[in-house]
């Protein structure tokens, strides 16, 4: 896990990591929200919508973004505060997603990050993008 | 499941449920992330940091969005196009959040959605608030 602090972070610092959606985990997700949309796990009522068979949930690979932000940038110290996203085509189970995220802001003031975030599926195709803003924890509150 | 259609579905209509955060479903949705970061399992650490315990996952907060659009507003027809979200406080297992969302805006030539959605403690305070755009799936494509 990386443990950036805020003055380690510079504008334009990126990073990827890989993540393979499984049946198992649209699974899970759909125990934790009750999300039970036929979309999501009924082939022949997402094939009559267009899609190639049930496609994953949205707010799953927006997911991801957790681990992007808690893991790997900034990592430990970590707050998400907001996030603005868009779903830009559908994911199956089976894709292998790319989740990307590069700093294009620092306020100093308020000791926050602004990242352009993007998951990208194996045919390099957007199927998320957006921005996030992270804070940081600060120990001596205990 | 609800399954309105966007002819159905007016300006001011609000759904609301609750869902309990559990210990679970931190699990859970780490197992699917891959989020190992300590704010969610250490108590220590995140006591040291001004929290009352370990706390949930934003993301796991706005999951719950997943279901508010896929079973409740608009339910079955649901395709969730875009949010915009700031999470305002801190969200623990074992509470119990009240989930709701609002139409604010129709579309017509996007035949798109969009709702003003909150999400509520147990002490009624906000610890998401938001705004997500939602289309509709179409059949007579298969």
């Amino acid at each position: 896990m990386n443990a950036y602090t805020y003055e380690e972070i510079e504008i334009g610092h990126t990073e990827t990591f890989e993540v393979t959606v499984t049946e198992e985990s649209l699974d899970a997700f759909r125990g934790i929200t009750g999300d039970v949309n036929p979309l999501h796990r009924d082939d022949e009522f997402a094939k009559a919508r267009g899609m190639k068979g049930h496609v994953a949930f949205g707010l799953l690979t927006a997911s991801y973004l957790s681990a992007l932000a808690g893991v790997y940038l900034p990592g430990k110290r970590s707050l998400v505060q907001s996030l603005e996203i868009k779903f830009a085509s559908p994911v199956y189970p089976g894709d292998t997603l790319t989740v990307s995220g590069e700093v294009t802001e620092k306020n100093d003031a308020y000791r926050v990050l602004r990242l352009k975030v993007a998951v990208r599926n194996g045919k390099g195709e957007k199927v998320l993008r957006g921005t996030m803003q992270i804070g940081f924890t600060e120990e001596g509150h205990g």
